[in-house]
């Protein structure tokens, strides 16, 4: 059987392309590893429109909600493959092959990773890369956030909130955030912010206990007592299955799109955190993931 | 005062672009004549991810709480005219004269008028623009539908399950909206189609009683008697204060923007139905106000 489209992802983009797939009647598939994804790990969010407060796990129970309602199943598989013979799509996953005319791609990103020692042994043993979604675990306690750019900058707000205090702890000897935000932390007694740090180590015992750090300064590895380590310091887009040979990758990985969501190839389309488009909100990836539905509703209309 | 920022337009791009500057400590106006501008007309809304079902109303109440929220105050003002002397805007409102270092324009779209007698005059009674919002009103009646878009195929399946009858005049001899659509169309028994039909004049009493339009199958006028008249012939965007030299305007006065909601203009954005952007949806203003207000982040923080 050949499908209209495919949606590879569940997150924000592409549920949206979904509700809109469907309601204009396509005989469409999506295909994720899990439902939510990077929305599902947001803690508190406050800048979905219509939405003044909610959190990632309320927000995507509401997208669940919609799917529901217009019986959308979303096949819980993970996709490693997909190619292109002559004028159709195929999508490996680890179960089947799938065969479409077009393909909407919307795994999104995840976060970037140190790299260093201790960090997958101590990952959620003190080690976060969501820190709205953990940091409450660290009331009264004193944590690292590792970064420079707003998502480090807001979690040491957050923390210097919730926890006794924080390190926020910078390769750089500037911030790239925002400047208000730069204040902000500038302010707070709590945050002790340490320049030009390269984390090299986090240790514990069954739990993180502190990390060390080669400071650039002196050139002297240091080590701080801490009891959970935020690491913020960007995202990686999920496009290890998009072939390099189609050449619709930027040297980030993501895929470049149009305004209207269209890669160089006819029938292909990206939406969401996975696209070059630089901000990552939920509220974007909405908008993206419409888009693209209408682009694919569009080309099927033309082409096929 | 100069302001970093002025947004014109306060319905779904407007609002979230608004939220975001706000939360990045933008010092900024949003200026509109009304709040929730289409959206706020839009009767049953099911496809604004994350609200299964609401209504107009209801969502344009829940991004006004969001406002309310950050303390954002819409100036509910009417902006005639903008300039641009040197890296300086200037938008006069019909109050005042106001001074930004960027622009945000979200004024969105209005329909399309048929400028036929009867038409204004049976606005309200009888005539409308939009069939969410009120075709419920009647219900057991019989009603008119013109256009040959997605909007009046939708509209005529909707009054298909409320209304008695339903006509629907197009004046080609084909739909432009899709096939999935058409179709429906075309099997519901209560929907009467008539083709190759110009709409020439509305009357009525109090209230519409029924329209005339000419046949061009044989060039004759004829009658129709209705209780109702959906006008759904297309929208037109608000950007008539927007000066024509300023070259930021397609052939349908739309502003057209890059996929960071970017003008030719530097310092000025767009966003939301506004631009050229062809899909005209909630979702897609919603992603473009973000965009666009991200956008005016950047431009600051990279010129100002």
């Amino acid at each position: 059987m050949t499908y209209d489209s495919i949606i590879i992802g569940a997150s924000a983009a592409g549920i949206s392309a979904a509700i809109y797939l469907k309601r204009r009647g396509i005989n469409f598939l999506i295909i994720a590893k899990d439902i939510g994804g990077e929305m599902a790990l947001s803690g508190i969010i406050e800048n979905y429109p219509g939405f003044p407060y909610t959190t990632g796990i309320e927000l995507t129970k509401k997208f669940k909600e919609h799917l529901e309602k217009y019986n959308i199943e979303v096949l819980e598989e993970t996709v490693n493959k997909i190619e292109k013979d002559n004028e159709i799509f195929k999508v490996y996953s680890n179960k089947n092959l799938y065969i479409s005319k077009t393909l909407i791609i919307a795994t999104g990103s995840q976060p970037k990773r140190l790299n260093i020692p201790g960090e997958i042994e101590y990952n959620h043993k003190g080690v976060s890369y969501c820190s709205t979604c953990d940091m409450p675990l660290f009331s009264g306690k004193t944590v690292a956030i590792i970064g420079g750019g707003n998502s480090a900058l807001e979690a040491a707000l957050m923390g210097s909130d919730i926890c006794k205090s924080v390190y926020l702890i910078n390769k750089n000897p500037y911030f790239k955030g925002d400047k208000i935000l730069i204040e902000q932390v500038q302010k707070k007694e709590n945050i002790k912010i340490i320049y030009n740090a390269l984390t090299k180590e986090i240790y514990g015992n069954n739990f993180v206990k502190g990390l060390k750090y080669l400071d650039l300064n002196d050139n002297n590895i240091k080590s701080l007592e801490i009891n959970g380590v935020f690491i913020h310091i960007g995202m990686k887009p999920n496009t290890e299955f998009v072939p390099d040979e189609w050449n619709i990758k930027n040297s980030y990985g993501e895929i470049v799109v149009n305004k209207l969501c269209e890669t160089n190839i006819p029938g292909l389309f990206a939406a969401g955190d996975v696209t070059d488009i630089p901000y990552k909100q939920i509220g974007i990836a909405v908008g993206q993931g419409i888009i693209a539905a209408l682009s694919v509703v569009n080309y099927i209309n033309r082409n096929l």
